[in-house]
């Protein structure tokens, strides 16, 4: 048999992450490249009191089909926090439960795209989303970002030159993998070029609970009179990955399409686990909770801002850590970074090369990500000193 | 702002089934509509316990991050399992453990179709299916189904005529709406044409394990010696919907490309409930489980063909029921199906129109759905007593 596939998925690869997570998985290594949140942050002992009561109380709300809009009591429940908490909702806006965050990249590609429209991203973002973008054959065009986030008037330039921009996506809260947080000034403008050049924006914000230092900064979303602007929350950091829930607010327009795409694609959400959700907000302090997170994180930040900064020649530059579970490192232009990465992975220590991050992954790129949360301690220490050391010898 | 949708969704409608599940959902509505497992059948108390003893044991198990391709020791038990039973999956294929049977369609179709393909279907056929393949801009070639399955000469013609068909879709056993059950020789037919006309076939069987007469035929997966056929197992109907598993066992590079789209789609899918089945499978005895099942279904089938032999008037005609959870009705030709099924509403009943599940929706169609799985006894009997009054009143 000859497979004939689709012309969207011909040229589709693996994600260049997971050739690097097989490396990861050897016990040997020690892996700074997941994005894993700490097991200590999970409520292990909050979810299986939850998940006792309910499947003794009331095991077909749990077990039975339920509607693809997402678990009633959790949609009314994110509706009211998101407005009162953010400023995020207007009566024109709706919110849907989804299948983890990247299902809201997957959900509004597929209402939005056409072969051959553009989206506008972030130099470098998220891998995940981005390749979830190529998957409607859109083409991506990439805007530098700077340490307050994307090069505005490069993102004119881009909108001006580009037809049938769809949407800019960006992350504007210790963005991954730059760590970088868009200042407000920024944040307004890029909704006001949204607004003049008649685009859209997604506004994801997986790490926007986990601040270490500084302010808050209002979400893009909060500004959204207009109806542009599609923001995607999740639980994936704040309460745990496997669950698999996140959310979007969106315009009614395009929550209406996206409901219909999530009806053909999984029908909905693990009820479960919308549930598990619901019933930790009701009946726990989540802002607690979000507090203890916070604490557990920015003590790791702090750990590996310290060794960083022992470790690290002064040619090796990251970039501070305000949030979020990463950082970058940016190596001198003479060195090669691949075969660096190549090297430190001989040396058991794995990283992600930068160029995984960008909208065209052949272009030359001198940094990579590491990730603080998912190591312990010792082995952040172990881990950044075999970096450090092999930077001193790469560095002139 | 104005919202441009891509040309894939622009047209796309919520299912026809959505609506009439409006009026299904008022209690006073005896509703024949839904597809939902009884809870009865539901192994509530053995999730209860076995999601006690994982949270307690092993948490993070259920809450971290896991692999796309699906929780290891399920993959690997399903494997084991289809082989033994079924004679499914060969070395040349793999098993991929999806969120419901309905990502199963979505990520073939992502992988498979481009705009202007064809898909051949079985007509009538599974709403949820139809409308993901369309959501791929796919042309849908209906085929009749007889009461041994699908006509084999008009595949056939269809096959001839049509250029570009990416796959059959087929769900050969107590076929949704239709109930009928595909024979061996078909199956065969069905194969042979395929691999003659270098197609491949989606092999949909959600209800396989829920025969309550006759013996089971061996799935067309069984024969596939030519890597043709993409097989989907679910566990909606057989433990519970909505915990959202189930699987595919599909030849290797359709199975790297549907890996591919899953990641960027929802990453992987809910691991508790990935752990929920496997657990099950393993602690209890799975085959006096589906017993059980059986029991339940085959007493309601039997209640409901008792229902259909009192009431129904002669000129009215239901496919014998030997399995799965529906049957279809055909009123004479010189009955307004749609007028009738609105007027059962009126009368507080509410069953699917057959036209719901067409290729075309707007062909002419005299037959509706009915479950027997969902309502109590008492709702069948009065269910089924006025949808027999109405019969009365409209044949001559």
């Amino acid at each position: 048999m000859e497979y004939i596939f689709s012309d969207r998925v011909g040229n589709l690869k693996p994600s260049a992450i997971r050739e690097i997570f097989k490396y990861a998985a050897d016990p040997e290594v020690i892996s700074l490249s997941a994005g894993n949140p700490s097991p200590d942050a999970f409520p292990s002992k909050e979810i299986a009191e939850i998940s006792a009561d309910v499947l003794k109380k009331n095991p077909i709300s749990c077990l039975q089909y339920s509607i693809t809009e997402g678990y009633a009591p959790l949609r009314a429940r994110l509706k009211t926090y998101m407005k009162s908490k953010y400023g995020i909702g207007t009566e024109n806006d709706d919110l849907l439960i989804t299948s983890g965050a990247q299902q809201i990249m997957d959900l509004a590609s597929k209402s939005l795209i056409n072969e051959g429209d553009v989206v506008i991203c972030e130099a470098p973002s998220f891998i995940g989303s981005l390749n979830t973008f190529r998957s409607y054959n859109c083409r991506l065009r990439g805007v530098e970002i700077e340490s307050d986030g994307i090069n505005i008037s490069e993102l004119e330039k881009a909108l001006s030159e580009e037809k049938n921009v769809k949407f800019i996506y960006t992350i504007p809260n210790f963005q991954n993998p730059s760590g970088v947080t868009m200042s407000l000034e920024k944040r307004k403008a890029v909704y006001e070029l949204a607004k003049r050049y008649g685009v859209l924006i997604i506004e994801d914000n997986p790490y926007g609970d986990l601040r270490y230092v500084g302010d808050d900064i209002p979400a893009i979303k909060s500004f959204d009179t207009e109806g542009i602007v599609i923001y995607a929350g999740s639980f994936s950091k704040t309460i745990a990955p496997g669950l698999r829930v996140a959310f979007t607010v969106a315009p009614a327009p395009v929550f209406q399409k996206m409901v219909v795409c999530k009806q053909g694609q999984d029908v909905h959400t693990n009820i479960w686990a919308q549930i598990m959700v619901d019933e930790f907000m009701a009946r726990y302090d989540y802002e607690q909770h979000l507090e203890k997170l916070r604490r557990i994180y920015s003590k790791k930040a702090a750990y590996m801002t310290h060794l960083l900064d022992q470790n690290l020649p002064p040619q090796v530059s990251y970039n501070k850590i305000e949030g979020g579970l990463f950082t970058v490192c940016t190596l001198p232009d003479y060195v090669d970074m691949p075969q660096f990465c190549r090297e430190l992975i001989n040396r058991k220590v794995c990283v992600v090369p930068g160029n995984a991050f960008l909208a065209d992954e052949n272009e030359v790129c001198h940094n990579f990500r590491i990730n603080f949360s998912t190591p312990t301690d010792d082995q952040l220490r172990r881990g950044i000193e075999i970096l450090g050391a092999l930077a001193k010898e790469v560095v002139r």
